[in-house]
């Protein structure tokens, strides 16, 4: 019953048809819609080895190692895992429908304001295949149609994934769309559909995420990057504070709140710059540093930091090292660099904290803690549509409330002005 | 003590001067921001003089007349008008610093979404010189810098305004920016100045607003074009349905909330097209219509309507009837044609005024009640922004709480990954 999903179909169509599914997705029930997850799970799994295969497809193609080939590969294992992500979505409360505010005016209008689907979803990915099925099924259970345009390397694996979930009894066609990952075109095309979607959310690199938000005409929610930065403080428990930079640095450097720089206070450098490079450097990164750090750690090899490198999302293992006066001059450095996705205080002072918390501008700003928290799992919502790096509509972690909007709903009884 | 706001300084760094003030703004008590917005409505009505100087020098060179010449105009009591809305916004609740959330997570990290400004916001308006004091000070109380652009031809009236504002003692340099309004070159440098605007809200005309929507680069909040629609159902109430549609269309043709379409259900439409139909046209109305429209009110001129006309926001005394089968019709006529502004139902069917509500995909959707309601006054907000018509960050009328965003503040105890 799998429905051919083949690129004769032009963008412009695959458009339309998800602009008309969007609307039979918004009258769904939230049992109607759980239940269509639960099906898409269970092909999932049933499917299985149809998906293995086109992925072996891709890798094969790709030619890719390490890292990169990871990203790409499933496993047994990985399908079992996205078809419990699947389960764990449908179990988690259905948004739409919430009344938001309610009240009465003086002339008797009841104004309610209710929680609604954005109605096209737009997603401009690379490499992992779990997030076609991730994504597809957070925006299945907000009730909005999802466009899809995945990488090139994944061509096979995203089409067969989008096979099996358009071919569940009850998804409406046109719910989930996969464009052409051969071309720039269908991208293009996807950011200047303005009326026909409503948002673009682009996952990817620092190149994707700049061209979509320059390029788009259709609202973004941009995601991602992060030059993330600790603070030592001059009251940091020290050993907290190497825990915190040696896991914010080392865990997973490849992440987006993986920490990049490192800010001392010069009232604690003379003892603890030496003491954290040695750890760092023991911990295989590379570290750099302005003058002041690198005098401090003199028989440590620390590259000088430019001003590019300040920032700079290394994604890698990679730090650099400043010296800087006091909490202000911390605040104003990460509000100048940083690219306001996550940074963190390690202090004993609670002014200070204060100070820091309300004073940097990004998503997340942590206190005594890793910056590697930023993530919707670790925040408990239970599934994760991408970290918004931008203040409009939605900030840090994002998931299923975010992909709605709202409308009111106004009952009279012939009210006239 | 004036600050003269000259032309020289570029817009580039007025932008920069903007983007320093909001880190200040930012951090301003209630009691602070209150204080300067007293001390604005203030200085306006000591001022008032200077204002409608400068406001006779602009009337003078636009040369405009009637409905065009009264936009612009300013008057002593419009004058009072105004510094009485400033004082109104002091009085409102400060949205900045809510918590909006907060939770603890099982490894002990304490995670609080609070509500922060949004940092810099830039309009583009035309005429009216009270969008210009109105929007500084609902960007004023919520923390918010802000830069204008106003239009060519409230030029004098905008300048002397903004100097006022910028002159009271305590308002951060870079507060309140006003840029060239002899050129677009200030519009292009506004909407592409990503990383220094966090958000553009245009307010004007239906080309202002594709302009600014198709080529900013800057996250937009679309305001304001009102393609909307009366539905009079079968067992509609034909005397409110009367009082609603002259209402709708008639206390004030030239503004978005303003009804320019009518649909009516076929089984009374025999009886309502005529009668409706009449009173249109003795209250000044030109009436379109379909076939079936046209036939039914054969005593009465009605022109035939388009196509283009189904999608037209008239803006003036003109109404196009159509006649429609059902609910359902109704409801893919309007979401087919409308600008999702805002639709009303006149039914006394509950079933139906649900079905509409519900299925209609607007900004507001009413039940025996007239469209022009849409508005942040009437909605009880105590000041208005703008309408939004698009569905990310926030939709329909909008004030404080949407120029704001938000932040995770997270508080730990030396936790890891």
């Amino acid at each position: 019953m799998a429905i051919t999903v083949t690129n004769q179909v032009s963008t412009r169509d695959r458009l339309l048809r998800a602009r008309e599914a969007a609307s039979k997705l918004a009258m769904l029930s939230t049992s109607e819609k759980n239940a269509l997850l639960l099906a898409i799970a269970h092909a999932i799994e049933r499917r299985a080895e149809s998906i293995l295969e086109a992925n072996r497809e891709d890798i094969e193609t790709a030619g890719l190692e390490g890292a990169m080939r990871d990203r790409l590969l499933l496993t047994p294992t990985r399908i079992k895992e996205m078809a419990q992500g699947v389960r764990d979505v449908a179990a988690l409360p259905d948004p739409i429908g919430e009344t938001l505010a309610e009240w009465t005016r003086p002339n008797g209008l009841r104004i309610r304001k209710v929680r609604v689907p954005l109605g096209v979803v737009g997603i401009i990915y690379e490499s992992r295949p779990n997030v076609t099925v991730d994504t597809a099924v957070l925006a299945l259970k907000t009730g909005n149609a999802i466009v899809l345009r995945g990488g090139k390397e994944a061509t096979c694996s995203n089409r067969e994934l989008v096979n099996i979930l358009c071919a569940v009894p009850g998804i409406p066609e046109g719910a989930i769309e996969l464009l052409d990952s051969s071309t720039r075109d269908s991208v293009h095309e996807l950011i200047k559909a303005r009326g026909l979607v409503d948002v673009i959310i682009p996952r990817g690199g620092a190149g994707l995420i700049a061209f979509v938000t320059e390029n788009a005409s259709v609202p973004v929610i941009e995601t991602g990057a992060g030059n993330c930065h600790i603070f030592v403080d001059e009251s940091a428990d020290f050993e907290m504070a190497d825990r915190i930079v040696i896991n914010a640095k080392t865990q997973r450097p490849s992440v987006c709140n993986a920490a990049e720089k490192l800010l001392v206070h010069e009232k604690i450098a003379a003892e603890y710059v030496p003491r954290i490079v040695k750890k760092l450097i023991d911990a295989g990164v590379e570290v750099r540093g302005d003058d002041r750090s690198r005098r401090l750690a003199n028989n440590a090899h620390i590259a000088p930091a430019s001003e590019q490198d300040w920032g700079e999302e290394y994604l890698r293992l990679c730090m650099a090292v400043r010296i800087v006066v006091n909490v202000q001059d911390a605040i104003a450095h990460i509000n100048r660099y940083s690219t306001r996705h996550s940074d963190s205080i390690v202090t004993r002072s609670e002014a200070n904290a204060h100070l820091f918390l309300r004073g940097v501008d990004s998503a997340a700003v942590y206190w005594n803690a890793s910056t590697r928290f930023t993530d919707g799992a670790e925040f408990g919502f239970g599934a994760e549509m991408g970290i918004s790096t931008q203040k409009l509509h939605c900030r840090g972690p994002f998931a299923l409330a975010e992909l709605t909007s709202s409308k009111y709903e106004i009952v009279g009884t012939g009210q006239v002005r």
